[in-house]
């Protein structure tokens, strides 16, 4: 494996993007390659089954692209795929769940963290058999908010509505005390001024992106694989569906310019 | 063909139930095989040459189920890929949008029509036009809603805050002294208690499933095509992914038991 070989990141749709920012942020000289599955989002309502099968089809794809880490950006990907997704990839496999979990319990001083994400990492409770594994004494309460996505997405991001929507969500975490939260879905930290608002500003917003970047730069330097290069890495997107405004939706979350993006046939994905 | 032959039925997920119940409300001996594309649900938001893709794939599959006549019970592909699916197929196709677009004249008085649907339908404009088409006189003003849906698979069918974004969304509507809306998505009328009473209780709710229904029957008459059988027909329900709560959701929609439910592998659809 070569260090300028590129970091393959991948998610169920553009919500991985905020991923690639905290990693660009951290090593700007690293070539990154990004596969959203646009066609077939959101994973967070689908069968364990089709999240597997997804997951190991985007891998596929990005190793085509001599890959030399992957990193799952999607959530509900990391809760339900990650075994297989170890299992069946020789290169480091970093997932959300295991820095996120990790962080908030540095974060917590009472020992009470509070989860939310989409109903298929609730329901798979990856974070909370996580957080229970780094500490077992750790009193965790999850909740799913499966409202969230679209309304991040219609961009109602200071609305009213979204504000009820969060009381409704969060209420009962908030009587559990809970002192840190997790943001367990990539699309979770654009509504956190709101859910920050809610649940009190004595909670800690926990993303797991920041993290998670930090994880990959350890597993590159542990294995001597980080890029030597002085000059700023090369970032390629890749997508199995464009609609209208992607472009726009992606520039907004990423905050820079995406030069190379291209579409990816589903045959590409499904025929290997 | 064979007048015992299945009627095939597709959507994109479940809401297309609400078609089927029309149907076999109206020809309860009539064979059924549906299909809902549950493992890449929704298309709504996705781009036209996605959605035609897989309404292809859809047609495709259900064709080799020998189905004497297709109804494409979700909106969005009637809106997108109607065109293409009347080219390529052989057997009568019927969509969403015309009998929809019929009923909606014939219940106007005062001839100013609203739509309401995904964002592809309305982007598209496949319902202005066609109520144009028949009747060009028409006002027709538009909405895309796109968080009608997710509320109503969150099941908060009279929850304040969706009466809220009804009222948003509807605002404009309103305005306009519409008196016929149509419901241009089949979750919609899922929500239709609340979209009235947001609306007014003046304005008549269009639900394309039932006219639609009639000109399924119709067609079926003028080809000699309507099942003769005294015994209540059979019904085939093929999903491309079986989420938890599939089964308990698609029987509250239908309002019977599902027997015969089978998944299917993304290959199948793919590899042709």
């Amino acid at each position: 494996m070569n260090r300028t070989n590129p970091i393959g990141i991948f998610d169920s749709g553009i919500g991985g993007l905020t991923v690639v920012k905290s990693i660009l942020r951290l090593m700007p000289n690293e070539n990154i390659v990004y596969f959203g599955d646009t066609a077939r989002v959101p994973y967070g309502s689908k069968s364990n089954e089709t999240v597997i099968e997804y997951s190991l089809q985007a891998a596929n794809f990005l190793l085509r692209k001599n890959i030399k880490l992957l990193v799952v950006a999607c959530n509900t990907a990391s809760a339900v795929a990650l075994k297989d997704l170890k299992k069946f990839l020789t290169i480091p496999v970093i997932g959300m769940i295991e820095p996120g979990a990790k962080m908030a319990i540095q974060e917590s001083r009472n020992g009470i963290v509070g989860v939310i994400g989409t109903r298929a990492t609730i329901s798979n409770r990856a974070y909370a058999n996580e957080l229970k594994k780094i500490s077992p004494r750790t009193k965790v309460y999850e909740r799913a908010c499966p409202l969230f996505v679209p309304l991040a997405e219609e961009g109602w991001l200071d609305h009213k509505v979204t504000e009820m929507i969060a009381k409704e969500y969060l209420k009962e975490l908030k009587e559990k005390n809970i002192d840190s939260l997790i943001l367990g879905c990539t699309h979770y930290p654009i509504l956190q001024d709101i859910i920050q608002k809610v649940i009190g500003k004595n909670v800690k917003l926990i993303d797991s992106g920041t993290p998670a970047a930090h994880l990959v730069e350890d597993y590159l330097n542990g294995r001597q694989l980080r890029n030597q290069s002085v000059h700023q890495g090369i970032s390629e997107f890749y997508v199995s569906d464009v609609p209208a405004k992607f472009r726009e939706i992606a520039e907004r979350f990423l905050g820079r310019k995406i030069i190379h993006l291209h579409k990816v046939e589903l045959e590409e994905l499904t025929n290997e």
